[in-house]
Order: C-alpha cells, then structure tokens, then sequence
C-alpha cells in the first residue's frame, strides 16, 4: 500500500506540510472530546486497513477494510445493524444483518462495480481459517460509493488480491485518511472527498464509552462547515469540477458500549444527523448507509452457542442520547476530515478534484478582518 | 360479563353441550404439546379479560385485555415487537414499539371503531396508578378488527367502562374462547368468528419454554383443517352469510422464553405461518397484526433505570426453530377454537353468522366410511 | 381562536411589533424561493386550522388541522407516506398509511395524552360525511409532540370540541405560526417552539412544483441558525428553562408534484435533514415524523374505484433531488419560523419559556462590529 | 446445458416415464386456472434459462435465469419489490429494489457462495450492452440457497461462464423443473427440491391478468399436500436423509398487471402464504425472499426520462386481491411442482436426496382403499 501512495506522490505534486484535521482549525462538533486518535481505531480491538490502486491516468480506486475486533468475527459475531439514509446502493449484506443483527465478516469499503469481488474476498478467507472447515454460509458485507468521476470504474480493476491486501494491512492507532483505499478516487460536494475518521469518549456518567466513525465521502450538496458554506472552485473550463449535485456516502460505527442490535440501528440513523449537518444533500442517486456495530464483548455471538440461553448486557434506553450525539459529532468530523486530508486528485477524462484546503476553511469560518 | 353473556344465551339459542376445543377432535398442529388450558394464560403471569356487549339486535361487540404480567406494566415493560402481515388496520401504538421494542401497557383487542376509547383506557389507568404521578406519556397498544356485519359498528357503542371491565375482569387459567369479549361479532371465512387461543410447551433441551397465543379472527379465505376445506353454509337467501372474501386478525403471542425485541419480531412472523394455514387468504383490506412479548423478569425494562447498563438474557439464536413452530402451531390451533367455540350469533341488519360445528369438522376430516 | 389568542396576549404581556420571520432576518434555506405566503398553504388545496386553550396558569395547549385539499378527503384520498426519525410517540394510523399509501382524514397535530380524542373526532366526522352512511372503516391521522413541560398534560383537557374547531378554522393563505394551536405549549432547544411553516417553488425546468412544510417545534438540541449557535436563557433559577435535551417533532410535508406513495415516503425522509441542520439531537424520547403528502389531483385514489386500473402521474425518479432539497430546506426554515414567531409563554409550575428574539438571531450570525 | 442434464442421467438411474405435475394429481391450489404452460413464462416476455453444474460425485449446482422482458431490461426498468420472510441469506441488490422500486437487470438464482460471481455477470453485459458505454452503476438482482448438503458448495464451483449460459439459455414456452439448474443440489424438507413453476390467469371482471411464480426450494418443514403430511423416506442409514429442519426459499413473481412498487410488495408478501401451506417452518436459518415484477410496459422506468413526468398505470387498490390469492396459489402449486419434477439426486458425502414420487402423493391424499 505505501509503495502504491508512492505513485499517488509522484503523479499528483505532493502538497509537503502536513494537512490539518478539521480540528486543529477549530473545528469540533458536539460537547464530548474525541479518543487518543480522534480515529474509529479508539473503539479498543477496531483496525483499518487500506489498497490504493493507482494507474496510468485512469485508475484512481481502492478499498478500506475496517476490522471489528481481533478474535474471529465468524465465531464471535458483534451485534450489528445497518440504518439506510437512501438505498441507492449495493450494499452486501443487509438483509441477513437486519435479521440477525450482527457482522460476520469485517467490512470492506470499495467502488460500486467491485463489490462483488470484495465479497468474494471475505467469503473465501472465512471459508478458508482454521476450523472452518465446513462453514458452508457466510454473510459478506461490503459497502461501496462510486467514484467514477476520477476512476475508470466500467474497467472494475479491483481483484481479490487488492481486497486481501486492504484485510492484511488493518492496524489500531491513527488512520490514513483521504485520497487513501476506499477514498482514492471520490468527490464530495465538489471537493476532492476521501476516508475520514473520529471518534468521541463519553463521560463516565454516561458510561464512558468511546464510538468511533469512519467515512467513504462521495456525495453532492453545499459543504458547510461552522454555519459557512463553502463552494467548491470552477476553475476548470472543460470539466466544471466534480459533481456537486449527486454521489453516496457510507459510514460505519463502532462502540464498545453494550448494545443490542435495536439499539445499534438508533445509533446508526444518527450518523446520518452528521452527515446532513455538513450539507449533504442525500439527493436521488446517492447510496448512503451506515453500519453500526458493538466490539462488547459479553455481547457478541457465538458461531455455535453452547447452551439455549446466554447472558448479554444492554444499555438503559434512555442513556442512549449521548451515543446518538457522539454518532451524529463523530461523522460530521469524520467528513470534514476526510475533505482536509485528502490531496487533489486526477483522474479519468482529464477530470481533477481539487482539495479542500484549510486555508478556505479558515477563510470561510472566520470574520473578515474589518467586519 | 357473565349477565351479558347469559343475555346472550337467552338471543341465541344455546347449544347446551359444551363445544369441543379442535385437539378433541384430533387436530392437534405440530409436534409440541400445549400447556395445561391450552392458552395463552399457560405463560405463568399472562391473564385475559373479556367486556362484551350484546344489546337490542344491533350491538355485538366487545372488548379482550391480555395482561402480560402481573407487576406494574408501566415500570417493568416487557420486551415485545409487532409483525405486520397486512396493515389496514388500526393497530394503536405500533411505532414506539418497533422503536423501543417495548410494551408498557396491556393489550386491549376491541372493534375497529372504538380503538381510541380503548387508548384512552389504558392512558388513562396508567396516569392514575400508584406512582405514576409524574408520568406525561404512555404508549397505548390497541388492536382490533371490524365487527361491522353483525355489529353496528358505526354507533362505537364501546366506552371506557367497557375497556376497563376487560382489564378487571382478566385471570389466569382457562380462557373463555369464542363470541366473547372483542370476538363477539367478528366473522371468519363465512362462520363465526371470535376469540380463541392455544400454547405450546418446548421439550426441555429446547429451553422447556412455554408460548401462548390468542386471537381474534376475522378474516377471509377458505377454512381449511386437517386438510379439508370447509365452505360455510350460504343458507340465507337474504344476505348470504357473512363475508368469506375479507376481513383482518390480531394475534396476540406471549412466552417465558426471554427474548430480546429482535427475536420477538422473529417469533411474531412466523404466528402469520399458522394463520395462513388455516386458509386465510390475506386480503386486501385485512388488517393482520401479531404483537409478541416475552414475561421473561430478567428482561423487563425498567421505567427509571438506576445504572447505565443492564444485563439481560436472550436465547441462543439458532435455538429460535422451536418457539418459530410452536408460533405457528398455536396460532392455527387458536383460531380453529376461536371457530370452534363460537356460538351462532345474529346481529344487526338481519345477518346472522352461523358456528363452524364440530360435525363439520369430522364430517370433512374424516374419510367417507365407503371410501 | 381569536378569543383565546387574545386570552394568551393577556397573559403574557405582548410584543407588540410584528415578529420576523427568519427569511426577513436573511436566513432563507437554500436556493428555490418560497411560494407567495412561504406557507404549507402555498400548495394550491391545502388549508391550516388551529384551535388554542390557554386556561388558568397551567393549561397551554391545542391542535392544529391541516386539511389536504379541498374535496372529500375519504372519497378522493391523497397519496401518502410517512417517514420515523425516531419512533417515540403515539402517531396514530401509520400502519395503514405504509400499506395503501394514501390518507383518508385530514391531519391533526395536538399534545400527547389527547391523539386520542383527536383520532375519534376525525373518525366521527368522517362517519357523519354525506355519502358516508355505510363507511365502516376510518383510518385517522394524527400526530403529537409532549407540551407537559408548560400544559398540565396529564388533565389530558382537550375535547373533540377542540378538535372540530381546529378543523372548522382551517383556511388557506398566511398561517398563524409560533404559540398557537398545537404549538401552544411545545419548547424546543430550550427555547419556546410553536408551530412554523415555510414553502418553496421549483424552477419550471424542475417541474414548477410547489412544496409546503408544516412543522410542531418540541425537540431538544442546540439551536443552530447560520452556522452560530444560540444557546438559550438560563435565568430562570427556579426552573432551568425548558428541556435543551430531548423532545420531539411533528413534520408535515405537502406538495402539488404528483408522486406515488413511494416516492413521497423518499421526499419525507428528507425533511429530518433540514431539522437535522437546526441542530436537532434526535435523543432517545423524540417522536420525529414527517407525514408527507400529493395534492395532485390525478393521483387521487377513489375510495370506491369504478374500474380494474387508474391511470396515475408519476414524477421520473431522477428528477426527484429537487423536490428533496425543497422538502429540507422549507422544514428547516419552518422550524426557525416557528421559534420566532412563538412568544414567551409561562405555563404549569411556573414554568416559563422564553422565544427567540431576533435580536438575539441577528447578534448571533453577524460578525462583532470590529471583527 | 442439454449435454450437462445427459451427465446427470448417467449418474442418475433416469425415471423413464414423464414424472407428473402436482397439478395432473389432481392438487390445483385456489380457484383461478393456470395459463398455457402453468408457468412464469405464461406472463408474456418472462423468459428462464438454466445452466446446470454436475461434476464428479461432489458437484451439484447450477443457475437460473429469470428475464423479465424482452426489451433492454437496463433502460426500461420493470417495477419491482423485495419481500423478506425471513433474512437469513445473501439477496442481492435489495436496499436498491427497496429504494427505487425497479429492477434493472434479469434475476439470477445459483447457490450461497457463488451470488458473488453472479452478480457480476449482470454487471459486466449490462456495462457491454450496446448504448451503456457511459453506465456506470448497476444494481444486479440474485438470490439464493443453500445447496451444500448435495453439493461441495466450498468449493464455489461456478463461475461467469456459467452464468452466462443461464441468462443465454433463456427462452418462453414450457420450464424445465426440478433437478436443474438453481435446483440441482437444493432439498425441501427431507426430499429432493429443485426449481418449479406455475401460473394464474384472472378472470376479465378482475382485470384478466397473468401471474407467474417459479420458485428455487430448499428449506424445512412438513411436506404438506391436500392436508396430508408426507414424510420423506428415512431410509439411509448413514445420512438420515436430507435436512427437514432448515433450509432456505427463493420465490420469483411476474405479472402483467400495472403495478406499482407498492403494490407489488403486497403481492410478494402473498408469496410467503403460498410457502407455509405447504408445510414450511421458516427456521432460523431460512433464507426466504419473494421479487416480484411487473411486466406492464406503461410503467417501465426510462434509464434516462426525457420528461419531468411520466403516466402510469396502477391497479384499483380494493382489487389486488385476486392478484394475492394467485400469488399465494401459483407459489404452493411451483413448489410441489418443483419437489415431483425432481429426481433423485446422489451427491457430496455420498449424500442421497430421493425424490417425491407421485405415487407418495397419491397414497397420501386419496383415502385407503376401505376406509
């Protein structure tokens, strides 16, 4: 994977400071302060891995993997649920996780036309591990947005061997965000759009939980950000820029609260709270989705449960507001990151999706110097 | 209850041996065995409650409470969750349970026409009971089904006092079936419809649960038992016996077995399997709902919780087979009672509905003696 | 009405200038213009009513009424459709408005404890219609926020008298906003909400199509308008001002585009995200629903169709974005209209909620005067 | 395909003689007549092709290809909706079908571990079809079963080409059932399933219009026939015969009748009715789906509308009913139909699936020959 952002450096003029997140310019929604990343990983046992597949002038595309915890996901299922903003999608998996509630694979983000092989992928490494011999069922789950405005998508470069390399790389601790696996070739209301991260830490009244966000941003609307709305530059004569009507975006949650599947999908549909307050505009054409899930231990489910009943732990319904809050804090940061750390990106057509850069969002946030 | 019920007996001449459940008559769905009535009230706590009112030759209609423990509803909700097999009905309450997969007050069944009276029942009692000086929302659950054929529904002849008699009128063991209480003036396939209600108990390496059922049938469709249709009668030259091509059912399931919400929503499909077996043909304008709740005292949800997390037991989910076929069962075998035990009812515009005798049922289960 | 009106500028002392509504404030959602009242009204049928009871010091609430078109609802029903945000409240009728896609009464929108006295008004109207002396079967619509922080909620005071009356007051044109009929009581963010409205018109290429939303402001969150966040007064010390954490919200969406139930249900969802950008916490307690609906008179469903097929319009899927980003925007500055035309109203145990000046609008989205 | 089906009457002792439809012993389910074939093709345009896998003694699968017009499927979008009985499975393509109520490629049904592979046949001739040089999203429709107790589904034999070969084999007329194609390997309840057909032709008065199923069976339960239960042969010693316990059940419906979306959720719904009278449990680990289309060319939706809006067609809502009691009526007589048309199949783990013979039937539902 770092050999192929290699490539993304030399065919794209590396901008050489490090980009900002979106809090270091200020930026922090809600009241709860984020984990030691500001990253999905603080959710303890949650890794990311990314593949970028870069080529020629074409192929901007990639995926991201997010692992729930580090046992086996088959044998030890986490609750889960998925909250559907507009099904517009090709989201793998959905009904058997509205039925059972839970994951049993990781999560593989990709483009639209390459989902299949990601499943493809989780399918044959779970028929594949040890003592699954005769595992005959898995349940894939895969999300996807489409980022065929930079990618020559209709080629569908993407092969198991991208996907694994996006399983193999998954590791705790900060995440790449941006133009990086899932997020190489997407744009956002404008923007180049990419990978984002955060996550919040709830106060131990409320639990002292921590829930993470990771996002795949490609979707239209007006960016806003602090109340101020950015629009993206039109410079380019041919192109008019990326497409700021339409896309998707997927976002996944993670928390080590204890929860039940209903109550992941209550936290799901806050994700999308987040997601509108950033501008989105969750037109026709967008697929946007969030999959939610719990890494509690005392929850997750056995591949062969040993006795008929066991003991699970819930959260008092009513204490779920600070979760639906970190939900909705949470992925609004994660988007807003995912556009600062993303660098421009050209891709197919001659099209180039130009970065947010920070100094347009310290512009637009702040008063004019004279009023 | 009882005077209403002998008024009854005085307009409709009584069938003075007592009628025979179906299992007398061999039909006994599936391979669990019921509980001791062979009813919901099997559930230890659950108790039923009939109201029914017969007045002039217009009024047929009533009302059913079940109780789903005998604490405090309110401030000890049981898990529950509603299945929708087809909604044109006027199922009261059904977006806070899907929500909060919660019930917090008793289950009233009545005509569709009354349902608000029977709401304002249940809010009412709720806010003058014992503690609950503070409360400002409760979540009534109402069912019903259209009565209108023999009972002049238009008038909405139910108040309060009717809904209340239901609620003090509920016990345990066995349950009165048939033309009482909300099943008063339903009809089914051409017969009289009305109350019935059935349970199974699950061997104990299934968990050695007990589920209940109770119905209100008023559905179209062919009767259909043991295999045999049974067409109704259509002796009345002038109105041509009650409808066989519409009309709706509430189900109601209780079982000990703790349960989360989710698998709730499961167990409470599958009572639309045994309905449809019964030849019901899920019309159009067939209000069909199944409310399902669990008694389990481990997983009662708490009106004020003291502690930010709380355990629970759920039942291993591949061990759901069990308690998904004694759903089934028990509804097919809760309707087939409710048939079997009304009693021939006439009612308003001249209609009368005539009982599925258990005549009918051995003539057409039995082969002919010659072959 | 306007006694009681009169009896609330008694009670609390009136501001006597006209309230802005926030488009005069520069806040104006969007980039299609509103309609000529910037009003639900502005879909061409659609008529609001209110009825408000203000007695004593503890009694602050009432209905609104909005009527789809001018026809008979039950004979020529509106294709319809509903969208949960968060599922805690007694919407009454849902079920049936999934199945068929389509409303039969008008809308009410009241205070918790009183749907059903609202529910039986409708129905008894509907009964009582010309032409309806054989309808058996009425499926009310209506919805409901929980104004007990300032209405003595539990005396559960209003009647199907109040009801009738807000039917009865339904008109077309401007529409009486902030604390008047089911808005009397209801807070929101800490502030006093109410009921607002707000249209928009699209562009002829769009199709020309008007949208109106009709909004009842209850919810908890932070106020956010323009990016800035207005916290509310905190000087009551007795009270703590109203609830800045939970609440809910009832949204009402009518549009002249000709959509099927569908599509209407994608339109509906949209509205949450313009609540979502006022800062909206979507906590645990909130009953957030949007109620959406066509007037377009071609899609219509008969109650008794006299023939096999209907030829219906239906927009082109694609061509839906705009009416979406109506539907968002109209609801957000609905909402804001709402706030700021509500007045200060003190209710049960002193409680008082003070409105949203617009000063306090104006200092808060525009820069310090020396930046 | 023909040269695949020689193999399997090698392998297979061939029951020389036609084995008869459900229909010919005198099982006719429902009042409505079937069409020409008593098959999904009888709705005019629907084609089905097979592509049968048979490989050594552990390869038993294969695919079926449900085509439904014969127009560009991708440009004219039939109307489509997704029911899930239960969501134990791998449907792909439902959150789009949900979203947008169309399909917008044929359906492939093949087995649990190869969906994968067959989603992405659909993708990639929908991305070479002449005129979607410039498509870019594509939502492929597959459904499945488990097959695994006959075939080495680990090893996920099929690939593209064999998927190819079902869509290409496509063809009106008469249906080949049972053992073949998607149904090669499937068992139902403790019998050799497979792939079964049948049709419904609705009188003028209801509009005349043709309803096809064709059904994919794999799942547990009680055969029930004629309202006599049929147990399956346990004369295996050492394999006890296939599974009755579980299994899983793709069902495909096709219309004529102008539907829309909407309405065709409550026809697929129906579906499920058709399944549990034949016995079903729907365990746990069911994956059970009904996609119902409809075929009406007014309501195809353009891939790219030229017109803000378009005019459809719907049916009166009141009359769907014949249209659900075909639905439910066809589905039972498809699956009966594909358990005698399936013959005997040996497979992995020396695994032997016998068939339903016709004479077990007869005996079953003809009383003995004295009474």
């Amino acid at each position: 994977m770092r050999a192929l952002l290699f490539f993304l450096l030399l065919v794209i003029p590396a901008n050489a400071e490090p980009r900002a997140r979106c809090r270091e310019l200020g930026i922090a929604p809600g009241d709860y302060p984020p984990g030691r990343h500001n990253a999905i990983t603080d959710v303890a046992g949650v890794t990311v891995g990314h593949s970028t597949l870069i080529e020629g002038d074409s192929i901007r595309t990639g995926a991201t993997a997010i692992v729930p915890h580090q046992g086996d996901v088959f044998r030890r299922k986490p609750p889960a649920a998925i909250a559907v903003g507009n099904g517009f999608g090709k989201l793998v998996g959905s009904t058997q996780v509205d039925e059972l509630g839970q994951l049993e694979t990781p999560i593989l983000l990709t483009n639209t036309l390459n989902v299949w092989e990601a499943a493809a992928t989780l399918v044959d490494r779970t028929l594949a591990a040890p003592g699954n011999e005769s595992v005959r069922s898995v349940n894939p789950v895969v999300g996807e947005t489409n980022d065929g405005w930079l990618n020559d998508i209709r080629t569908r470069p993407l092969t198991q061997k991208h996907f694994r390399a996006a399983l193999d790389d998954a590791y705790g601790g900060p995440v790449e965000e941006g133009a990086v696996g899932a997020g190489v070739g997407t744009t956002t209301m404008g923007f180049k759009g990419g990978v984002g991260t955060s996550s919040r830490v709830l106060p131990n009244e409320a639990g002292g939980f921590t829930l993470g966000v990771l996002v795949q941003t490609n979707y239209g609307g007006r960016l806003t950000i602090g109340g101020a709305v950015i629009d993206p530059p039109r410079t380019q004569a041919n192109t008019g820029g990326p497409p700021v009507e339409y896309g998707s975006c997927m976002i996944v949650v993670a928390t080590d609260a204890p929860l039940s599947a209903r109550q992941l999908k209550r936290v799901a549909r806050r994700a999308l709270v987040g997601m509108a307050r950033t501008g989105a505009n969750f037109s026709h054409g967008s697929g946007d989705y969030v999959i939610a899930f719990s890494t509690a231990e005392t929850n997750r489910i056995p591949y062969e449960g040993d006795a008929v009943t066991r003991a699970v732990v819930v959260i008092d319904e009513a204490r779920l507001t600070p979760l639906f809050e970190a939900a909705a804090d949470a992925t609004q940061e994660a988007i807003y990151n995912a556009l600062l750390q993303a660098k421009t990106v050209r891709g197919v057509n001659g099209h180039t999706a130009e970065a947010l850069t920070p100094d347009a969002v310290r512009r637009a946030i702040s008063p004019p110097p004279n009023g």
